[in-house]
């Protein structure tokens, strides 16, 4: 359901998005009832569907939050002179509390969800390729500007930065001590050594 | 609280933890109740209590499988005569239906229940700084057998392993029609150019 196309009703269902990740973050996704959402928006339930008609299309609009703020920072990337370095750097941000494009917590409840809900799996899974794509784009740019080796099997890459930053937004969450610090150096390392033309030791 | 010492004891709080285990799957960590646990294992709750004095405590238990699956999976790979390819072999194992030491549907679900909860949290915790001990102490054992490189960061590196892990865990969520088979081979190739004492390319 499209919203509405006033400014005033665009404020409405951002201001109501933004009431649901906060009952998601709190209750989990599958404990969020309509009710704890419309309550912490200060809203009706048929106010709710007039912007959501159900829990799914809730994290659709999330997920599309998220698909633009990912969209923008491989733009970001593409834009740096030092593309390597700019990937580099922006793993690193996801583990911060500004955070990369995604909100570890609301990640972690989705992925949980999408194994039982087969709407959310699908919503995940679209996602998912789209990330994909996006960041495959961004390797070949580098590889265009000479700034990635020729010969990188773009797809296979694209999949292993996607395991890097699930995995970094996981551990955000599993290990609050924050011992990740030490593990930067090294994975940036790793990543230059495959990505760049002359490999560095 | 240590279950009882009969082995008929034993058995039915293995049933009633996989029954446990069975509601969160489908229900998800926080909106699994008491009361659904103890009917999908046909008990009383005063009977679950017994054994499991709360949701916690279960979690407790399920964590403490992790970590004996997570243990022989390293004792395992320290026994094979080339350490880094049973390593890659076992993180591609993340991946199949089979597993590698955990259930990735139940990891998300404590992940996510983690973020919220600080007993659960800490249960996490725990288990994260064994993980990492132990992923270690398979790297330390490698440089001393002169299969992984001398000046390796050993703490870094096992923190970049659990990375992984948890990065292939969330996608093979996320990520169902299994675009992942392609990223192994380049993911090996990354790990044995970063662990073997002479950087292959």
């Amino acid at each position: 359901m499209p919203p509405p196309p006033t400014k005033r009703g665009e404020e409405r269902r951002a201001a109501i998005l933004e009431a649901a990740q906060r009952c998601f973050r709190r209750y989990g996704f599958h404990s969020a009832s309509i009710a704890s959402i419309c309550k912490e928006a200060g809203i009706s339930p048929g106010h709710l569907y007039h912007f959501f008609p159900s829990k799914e299309a809730i994290v659709e609009a999330i997920v599309e939050g998220d698909r633009e703020r990912m969209k923008a920072a491989v733009a970001e990337i593409a834009a740096q002179p030092d593309l390597i370095k700019a990937l580099v750097h922006a793993l690193e941000l996801i583990d911060s509390e500004s955070g990369f494009a995604f909100d570890n917590v609301l990640s972690a409840e989705i992925v949980a969800e999408a194994a039982r809900n087969p709407r959310v799996s699908e919503i995940l899974g679209r996602f998912d390729t789209d990330a994909r794509a996006e960041f495959g784009r961004l390797l070949s740019l580098g590889k265009d500007t000479g700034q990635v080796r020729h010969d990188l099997d773009v797809e296979a890459m694209a999949g292993v930065l996607l395991v890097i930053m699930d995995g970094l937004g996981a551990r955000a969450i599993s290990d609050p001590q924050g011992s990740r610090r030490a593990l930067y150096p090294l994975l940036g390392a790793m990543l230059k050594q495959r990505l760049a033309p002359d490999p560095v030791n």
